[in-house]
């Protein structure tokens, strides 16, 4: 049997998000034929190599799509809402990355690990969830096993690659001029970033709840599909470079179930990785989450002050489970199911 | 009338907190006639400027303190618990920075803010509560105005300061290693600290705890004088150099009062700045907060997952109100109400 080989196109190739997305695909050997790596007219011309080819990036418009199988968008909210319903129309599978559709009751909002039965046949765009929602519900969708849940409450600890490659070059810079006494760069929207930590940069809303938070409570409950599931959340930038970490505590309807079933359905789970010694006091880290795929839990305890609860706190890539890791699996899953990406 | 001046000690002089008494002592005209500046041997030596007087470290021990009226101790709790006593006894007020007495129910556990009325005449002993508690019952403490508040919520941003200077010597020096491209320091106990962030590197109990959260929820309930108050409470130490944040949430046995409530009652809180500015998106930072001596309150919000509760973000500077503000506020306090020091 040979597998077949797609044409495959990466809108935003040229960002953090789009690094990844090539190395995957090396890395996982995703099936490609041909790979078309596209973004913003100033990054045009570019090249990247790939599998020992060096590919020049082009422009992203409706023509540099022509043909494509699949397309990866990975460029801001605005870019897909231009390009992606014609990507559909003309033929290609669509994954996106941005907000633009994520809310849209058409489309699936898709964690592997949570609601692969909302591809079906017809599905044309599929949407991947905000970084720190994926990494919450790959570790709270296997607890509902364990009893009803009823309300999650989280403190997000977000890296600076939620914010893209000009946000982490802005940590850095600031980081060094910092150290080294000189003067500090400045970014439009942003606070000073060396040694600080700021609520989270996006548009506050009349009830007091900024953009990534409503993205967080809003997906969380479509992928879960849990529509009244009660969230509590605030985001939070970190001088992190590419990892989120999130506190979390689970409200269970009845009584929480013991930490011992907790850590053993979470063993179990896809996606997650258990780190979790108190002996050695060795807990999630980003650094230890950076570069690889799972979303890692530890400090898993009862609440002390709710016998329904139970806390915990969790770590994973943004870049990778976050973004250009879930899309992939995404992608896979999709032809997993419908082998001749139709 | 001629205001009484004091023999002052510092034991810990060399410390992080140590270098703020010192300060802080010169910035208030704290009424000193004479400071003995006292560390571990091997600061020995080590000379100090104080209001353009220098002065020459000496070793702490208990003939180092005979009769100082008042002695601040910031050496941890071993050095308190064996020196502490004896100073008392020989008839100084000690005020401890550390964790050695502050569960004792015989020893007042202060924050001027909040519980003044535990000064009695006859206390000598009185304990600085741990930083991250501090910081939350200043902002906490004003709202028992608007309801009977139930459970608290807490999210601990903290920074290297709580660690001491060695901890912040390890996260510039880290960073720097990290930005360079050179060898990585390591410390023993901690991860690697450039751009990461962990969970707090203080031993885990039984239930789950550490030591760090087990303070934060004992030490807040006896200062707010609460013995059941709940509390839910995860401590993370984030690669910032001297002030906490702490995200809040507060849930009251009843409904919740207003975000304009609970602003009102903030602004009139002593020891307490609103930074709460959604349209510019300014709330507090670690930045904001450090070197002042405040605790900036914002993102004030109602719960959206539970009417009973409002949320919120706070900031203050570790070394300041966390540590060496509030023990001086407490001597002062003192000798206000007893002003000849006894």
């Amino acid at each position: 049997m040979v597998t077949k080989e797609f044409d495959v196109a990466i809108i935003g190739a040229t960002g953090a998000v789009g690094a990844e997305f090539v190395d995957l695909f090396a890395k996982r050997q995703f099936p490609i034929k041909n790979l078309r790596l596209l973004a913003s007219p100033r990054s045009v011309g570019k090249q990247i190599e790939f599998q020992e080819e060096i590919i020049t990036v082009a422009e992203a418009d409706i023509n540099s799509v022509k043909g494509a199988d699949i397309v990866f968008f990975s460029a801001g909210a605005e870019r897909s809402r231009r390009l992606a319903p014609g990507a559909v129309e003309q033929g290609s599978l669509v994954i996106d990355n941005s907000s633009a559709f994520r809310m849209d009751p058409t489309v699936p909002l898709v964690v592997p690990e949570v609601n692969l039965d909302t591809l079906t046949p017809g599905t044309r765009l599929i949407s991947v969830p905000n970084c720190t929602a994926i990494i919450l519900v790959v570790a709270v969708n296997p607890l509902r096993s364990l009893g009803a849940i009823d309300r999650l409450i989280v403190s997000a600890y977000q890296s600076a690659s939620g914010g893209g490659a000009a946000v982490m070059d802005y940590l850095e810079s600031d980081t060094r001029a910092f150290l080294d006494g000189s003067t500090r760069p400045t970014k439009p929207g942003l606070p000073p970033y060396a040694f600080n930590l700021f609520s989270h940069n996006t548009p506050v809303g009349e009830n007091g709840y900024n953009e990534e938070e409503q993205k967080v409570i809003e997906e969380s409950r479509k992928i879960l599909g849990m529509p009244s599931l009660k969230v509590n959340v605030t985001c939070v930038r970190v001088p992190v470079l590419r990892a989120h970490t999130e506190t979390v505590t689970v409200e269970f309807a009845g009584p929480a179930p013991s930490v011992e079933a907790v850590r053993a359905c979470l063993a179990a789970a896809p996606g997650v990785r258990v780190v979790d010694d108190r002996e050695a006091n060795h807990f999630p880290t980003p650094a230890e989450a950076s570069g690889q795929g799972d979303v890692l839990v530890g400090r898993i305890r009862q609440d002390l002050s709710n016998p329904n609860a139970i806390s915990m706190l969790i770590a994973g890539d943004q870049l990778l489970k976050g973004a250009a890791l879930n899309a992939v699996q995404i992608a896979e899953a999709y032809l997993a199911k419908f082998p001749d990406g139709k």
